[in-house]
């Protein structure tokens, strides 16, 4: 066999044990949730048909996408013409390419089964999604991408309903001190018609999504090199700027955009999400940089944590526009799944929950090995992970096992302990041993599980 | 925007919330089981260098490997010459493909990171692998796959444990009927010893692998057209027909193979086996076509279903030879994982436990939504699944929704209910209707959830 040197693939990973630990249990937690409010699951294939991908992502989106090579004699149909007309010949060479976003795939999946889901349809998924970016740090060609969806309808319920599921997700991600922040594009709309550029709409939106990152005095400069009217850039960054209760908000913008009746419009709607939910902050300087959106949208971040936003979306008009398909308005939510594993791979208090319930059962000698399964079988049916070293290693290679596999406690299994009934439980993390009798043992485990 | 027709592509599926229902609860019962048995999860990326994965599967195999076409600039390291030979070609275009199965990727994995993991390595794996195949009836080019391996160990712990997670697992899933059958491939090398035909071990455990499909008779025949000794035949025959306990078997099979040194060890192993766990049927007729497994090998069947194995695996001397690392014995379980999603699919037991802890909130009038929000709130509080009907229904569409969310409960909230606070609580499986305080409801629901 010829030998191999084994590598990943550039901007792939692999995630072991440890890390899969987290994963599972954070994507558990997205998945219990999204259930709770009533959203399904659906999953797509990784492989589309080139032409459902291709044209919604921009030329440059377009460009990342990967293509799968047609399978067999992949050079069939074309000519000589074609080798000299690479974006031709692609087209030719490869009819099917990977996910790129979980959006696209959606719309496509909504067109297909209009007759089988019940609109309005609220989905979820939690797949990867391929891209072929330059790697660099915290950016990967292959990640996971988490959607939540409302899907044919236009009802603020929806608005209520996400601010809610937002705060208990990440509750019980134990990640607190989060903002729920909210603004409604028609009213940016309203601002841009009242400071007399609603041409250039999209334009501003984008500079207002970065100011974030550059802060106002550059947003002001750039706004000026930009050839904004001096007089509406002073009124836009007091705008942005205003502080006070959403109330006190609502009524500022009002005031202001009152000729506006898209921007009337959008003052509508957050008071009519006001009326069922209190639970955000307005705020104008929330832009999202997606053309796409329409009206609500909305992002959250850490307010402890400077990692970027942990969630974003907002409302589209038709989903399905590209297949044919009209009237399937909605209103989305995309979470940064990798962002947020990786904010939780250094949080302690997800690591302790995480392997609290289980149990390296330790022989001292492999004549008790029997015993051993018999002990594993009590403990399992009681729903306790149980492992055993399969090879005949020392007790303290045994205990070197359990650590590296993240095991807290070991059940040791020697002559003394079989002929008294009485067992070593050794606690790993602080050391501390103490005997008891296998139903003992049991109770302890489960009540550990049940204070997660 | 250029109106696209949405299609699947070829021989991929979407999975709508039903299924998907179904495949993540199944799904679940797998990791739990896993770890319950100490088995820890990885994750491979989808997409490896194609060197990595070529040369494993066979001539036919490797053409059935999914290339991923370089992206940019695809062709700027071809010549014209090699335009002329597509095998050349193919390479030179595209250096990655996707996974084809999780055996390579975790030989891969393991060869990599021999430093962080423990050994033995107790791994499980469940992802998607891709196969350029003709799609047909239950064949797809995307499809899920799960394996369960010990590596670096050669104990016969491993089997012990492996038949008591296959029982514990099949179990949950409510799979029941099913027989764990072992046999050793080293008997089977002591057997082709005894009868004279020892260069033709490869040959004939692939032939014996599908008496299952063909029958005695036809087997007996294919051996006389392949030229196998009338005399052999007779007694490998009478050898695979043989018919009593495990321990009838081996004494009866010991005494044939006394003379072959692999034989005796075979039988060796299985006595082992035998005294961690007697839980299996000794069967001499069960080959397993890989030529990949040397020593214990195992698959499962149900005796009610015709479907075919529900899992299988062995023992295989070196996991990574490929990539030059020595010593890496193992010892694996497959799990045919679309089979078995396809055969709970219909089962009835397991559609009445997914959904039993959903209501949907029933409102008779708009007016009624805050209220509706505050007995979510509390509901979900309670870890009960709440969903919302976000657009103005009448109740009777309403319901519908509800059927057509295989959502079980609807609550309905009207003028009386909100007076009286006692709501009407529907049973959509039977109709059946009454009047409960929300305590009362939520004690109701959370008791179903227990009875799972």
């Amino acid at each position: 066999m010829n030998k191999i040197k084994p590598s990943l693939a550039k901007g792939t990973r692999d995630f072991g044990p440890d890390e899969m630990e987290i994963r599972e249990y954070v994507m558990n937690i997205f998945k219990d949730v999204f259930n709770l409010y009533g959203f399904r699951s659906i999953q797509t294939p990784s492989i589309e048909n080139t032409e459902v991908l291709t044209g919604n992502y921009g030329e440059e989106g377009d460009k990342l996408i990967f293509r799968i090579l047609n399978s067999g004699d992949f050079l069939k149909n074309t000519s000589e013409k074609d080798l000299n007309d690479q974006n031709n010949l692609k087209s030719k060479i490869s009819s099917k390419a990977l996910r790129y976003d979980l959006t696209v795939p959606l719309a496509r999946y909504v067109s297909m089964n209009q007759d089988k889901i019940s609109i309005p349809f609220k989905r979820y998924q939690i797949q990867p999604v391929w891209r072929a970016d330059r790697p660099q740090k915290g950016r990967f060609r292959e990640f996971y991408q988490c959607d939540v969806d409302y899907i044919g309808t236009n009802s603020k319920l929806c608005e209520a309903e996400i601010i809610d599921l937002v705060y208990t997700l990440f509750d019980k991600l134990k990640i607190t001190d989060i903002d729920f922040k909210l603004n409604n594009r028609k009213i940016l709309q309203g601002i841009a018609e009242t400071l007399n550029f609603p041409e250039r709409f999209n334009e501003i939106c984008i500079m207002i999504d970065k100011i974030d990152k550059i802060g106002f005095d550059k947003f002001e400069k750039e706004l000026n090199d930009k050839k904004f009217e001096l007089s509406s850039i002073k009124k836009l960054i007091k705008i942005l700027k205003f502080k006070g209760s959403n109330t006190e908000k609502i009524n500022f913008i009002e005031d202001i955009i009152k000729n506006s009746n898209t921007g009337i419009e959008g003052i509508k709607e957050i008071r009519e999400i006001d009326e069922l939910n209190e639970n955000y902050i307005l705020d104008f300087s929330l832009a999202r940089g997606l053309s796409y959106y329409t009206s609500s949208i909305f992002e959250v971040k850490s307010n402890k944590e400077s990692i970027g936003s942990l969630c974003g979306g907002g409302r589209y008009e038709n989903l399905t526009e590209k297949f044919g398909v009209k009237n399937m308005p909605g209103i989305g939510i995309s979470f940064g799944m990798e962002r947020i594993f990786e904010l939780l791979d250094c949080n302690d208090n997800i690591q302790n929950v995480i392997n609290d319930n289980k149990v390296l059962l330790s022989y001292l000698d492999v004549k008790f090995i029997p015993k051993c399964l018999e002990i594993a079988n009590k403990l399992r049916v009681n729903n306790i992970s149980v492992d055993l070293v399969t090879d005949n290693f020392k007790l303290k290679k045994q205990l070197k096992y359990a650590n590296k596999n993240n095991i807290p406690y070991v059940l040791i299994v020697g002559e003394d302990e079989i002929n008294t009934n009485y067992f070593t439980l050794k606690n790993m993390k602080n050391g501390e041993q103490e005997k008891k009798s296998i139903d003992d043992i049991i109770s302890k485990m489960k009540s550990i599980n049940k204070n997660e």
